[in-house]
């Protein structure tokens, strides 16, 4: 496998070409963004934890029988990835009440979902990637009804994988965002899944473990994605 | 029947009881408010227009097998209804896009929505009305799943006899926004339907013939809503 030209630069990580049009190269950045990018910092080591950390999940999600891109890891940096046409929604599950969602419906954080919420976000960064529903993603043609279903059944599904493995960690998965593409028509779990796209806290202390330490400047950002990968079981 | 007590009064209409526990008084005033309460204004018979408009279409709704709140006119302002125990949701279907949706989304205005949309928001003003969904209404406990879907049938059902009503009338129905409540456990269309809560264009010239014209200061607010009246066979 021979990495090839760079196809696309985003806020975290690059994504290149390879030899083989099935499989792409991604490369996991230090760059770090919050607030649709208005807040922008390197954050050393970060680059490769999140690379490492999302080897690890993905590989949890697929032995729990989620399809997902991720084939191997390439360098600290760098994983070989199946080569997706994402379909341009985040998909969201909450299973506490956090961020924007306290923002948006004045609750107050930290209140448990029952059952847990699962929403869509347009992923545009000028328009702030605003909430969306399943009717706009088939009126404007994001993405087909079938597709939808199948993202969200992966999405719940994802839940109880993840709740339990960071349960065993001794900590809570408030929520986290995922991306879905299309690989032969198959829709598979892709881009990563890291404290960068989800929300961890301590299950006895509640203390932010996850990308909150950088958007609320608590600082040790990247310590604190080591101590969750530690805590599953991880070494780096 | 005798009109007993102010129960409520909201942006544009009074609720009052009644000697019967089933059945309450609208009142239909004058009052006209845009942006979240923020442009408001008295606009002389609004409320009669209004209180007429939404006995005419209620009546076309019932008909078409819709269950509504309205029993009947009671004077030039005021309409017998059923009490409902109101659910704090605002049904939104849009056919065309404008308003909150081109903002939301950067679309352009006019263009066809297929399928026509459906969309959530939570009644609540000092929010600002916030987008929500069914998931949402599920977890905070706004709705039951039955109720929802429902209330959604209804909202869809609604949109085949009113796009057939209006473009009789030589009008496109743009979007419009419904509000229902329980009565004996039933879902029942309540509120209103009149031009402060939808959006009607004239089919030829797209001329804006509802709320818009109030809040986009077009003038001629009242007579265009009389207008839409004539237009479907209204004498008012
Ligand atoms: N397997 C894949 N195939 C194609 N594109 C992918 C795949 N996984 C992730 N991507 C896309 O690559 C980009 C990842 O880089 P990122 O820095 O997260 O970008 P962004 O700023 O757009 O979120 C995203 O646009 C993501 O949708
Ligand atoms: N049949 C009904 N039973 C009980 N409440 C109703 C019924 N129909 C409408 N309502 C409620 O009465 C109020 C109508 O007044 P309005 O001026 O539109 O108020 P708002 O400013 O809250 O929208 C709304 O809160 C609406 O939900
Ligand atoms: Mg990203
Ligand atoms: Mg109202």
């Amino acid at each position: 496998m021979e990495k090839r030209e760079l196809l696309y630069s985003g806020k975290a990580k690059s994504v290149y070409t390879t030899d083989d049009n099935d499989l792409m190269v991604l490369q996991f950045r230090n760059d770090t963004s919050a607030f649709d990018g208005k807040k922008m910092e390197q954050l050393d080591r970060k680059g490769l934890v999140n690379n490492k950390f999302n080897a690890f999940v993905m590989s949890k999600l697929s032995e729990a029988g989620i399809p997902t891109h991720f084939e191997k890891l390439l360098s600290d940096t760098e994983s070989l990835v199946k080569r997706l046409d994402m379909i341009p929604l985040e998909c969201v599950v909450r299973n506490v009440a956090a961020g924007s969602l306290v923002r948006r419906l004045g609750v107050e954080e930290g209140i448990d979902l029952v059952p847990p919420t699962f929403e869509l976000f347009l992923k545009n960064d000028e328009l702030g990637d605003p909430m969306v529903n399943e009717y706009h993603a088939r009126s404007f043609g994001w993405a087909e009804e079938e597709h939808l279903n199948k993202m969200k059944e992966l999405t719940f599904k994802v839940n109880e994988v993840l709740k339990q493995l960071f349960a065993d960690g001794g900590m809570l998965l408030v929520d986290y965002k995922l991306e879905f593409g299309l690989f032969k028509g198959e829709v598979v779990l892709g881009d990563e899944f890291s404290p960068d796209g989800c929300r961890l806290w301590d299950a006895e202390t509640r203390e932010k473990l996850d990308k909150d330490r950088f958007r609320q400047g608590l600082g040790n950002v990247v310590e604190s994605y080591e101590e969750v990968g530690r805590r599953i079981g991880m070494t780096f």
